[in-house]
């Protein structure tokens, strides 16, 4: 990474490659989602990691042999990472995992997802997804900056299996999450979308990291 | 429909208009993937729907607002039905039914994975996904034929919440579900794939309609 920034900034937006270049100095990661990829084809990808790294927001969760297939689509076109969710079980996440390894690529397990949903079914059982995604050697988890206290949790369950995993929160901003208390929760990267490509992008990312001053 | 058929094929191939144009008299639908349509891009939705109804199988598993602009994306290219998670919670699979509403459009809930990881988290949860697919106003759930007693459970939950939704049930062939037991158990509609495309789709579909008689 060519800085320190915590921001990972989600493009969900139709002008991405022109968000992505301005603000490319002030954040860690872009992610994408299927929203701008069908529409654009997984070129986006492509030319988006001319600015930096791409985090495969792809949220996969199939049977194996098919999360395999969507994970090796997404480290093919150029992307870093992927996000895959933990809740279909082990054998999807280990099979991401294989085909990150083979791309020198990242996996980012969802425990929780940051909508009210995400407590429904999700929740209950977040503590067990987070040692499913160690166990399946994922780089890291995505928890949620809309309820902080979770991130704590589900960190410190990371850390009682003996793994210090990265944390990505998203949820900052349009969805209500606080930036700063999801950073202090332990998160070590925040996403953040609507709140950054609305309006004027460079100002609304500075604004943001001026708000997280002295945390790093 | 054209035809009475039960069976949809799932099209996870590089051959796929090819094999739709043969297969299109002998089936219910086409359900697609996410590393086909990754590949192609959404025009194959709009390629294949002249052949038959498409089911774009997208395992929909994101935050409200991602989830809506996913199944918008399917239903604009021509889907005729979308495929959506359960465990992520109501307000996502309510989000996606929304879309499908304005396209005429159809929504099936994934209940329990076909795979073995399918076992972990969603089975012992999957009667209270029905239970949310039925709310949210779901056209039917996906239940695994690799496990076709669930099939059975799955359905007569929905029966006893006071609908009869209908039952896809993916796993058929390479994955070892056997197609008439699924249909036995009360599954609506079996998916198979490399079954059928691997080679000659027209014989393959033929033959499984033949073990198939006697159901309808």
């Amino acid at each position: 990474m060519a800085n320190k920034s915590r921001v990972i900034v989600a493009l969900d937006c139709s002008n991405a490659l022109e968000v992505a270049e301005k603000v490319a100095d002030y954040v860690y990661a872009f992610k994408v989602n299927y929203p701008l990829v069908l529409k654009e084809g997984t070129e986006i990808i492509t030319k988006l990691s001319e600015f930096g790294e791409v985090i495969a927001d792809f949220k996969i969760a199939d049977v194996p042999h098919i999360s395999s297939a969507i994970s090796r689509c997404a480290f093919e076109a150029g992307a870093g990472a992927v996000i895959a969710h933990a809740f279909v079980g082990s054998d999807s996440l280990r099979a991401v995992v294989g085909v990150a390894r083979e791309y020198g690529g990242e996996v980012y397990a969802v425990c929780e997802l940051s909508s009210e949903g995400g407590k429904e079914f999700m929740m209950p059982v977040a503590e067990k997804l987070v040692e499913v995604a160690v166990k399946a050697d994922c780089d890291g988890i995505v928890a949620p900056a809309t309820r902080v206290e979770r991130i704590s949790a589900l960190k410190n369950t990371a850390k009682s299996l003996g793994r210090s995993i990265k944390v990505l929160s998203p949820g900052v901003g349009a969805q209500g999450g606080k930036a700063r208390e999801a950073l202090k929760a332990g998160a070590d990267y925040i996403i953040a979308g609507r709140s950054i490509y609305t309006g004027d992008p460079v100002k609304n990312i500075r604004n943001l990291l001026e708000e997280l001053k002295g945390l790093d």
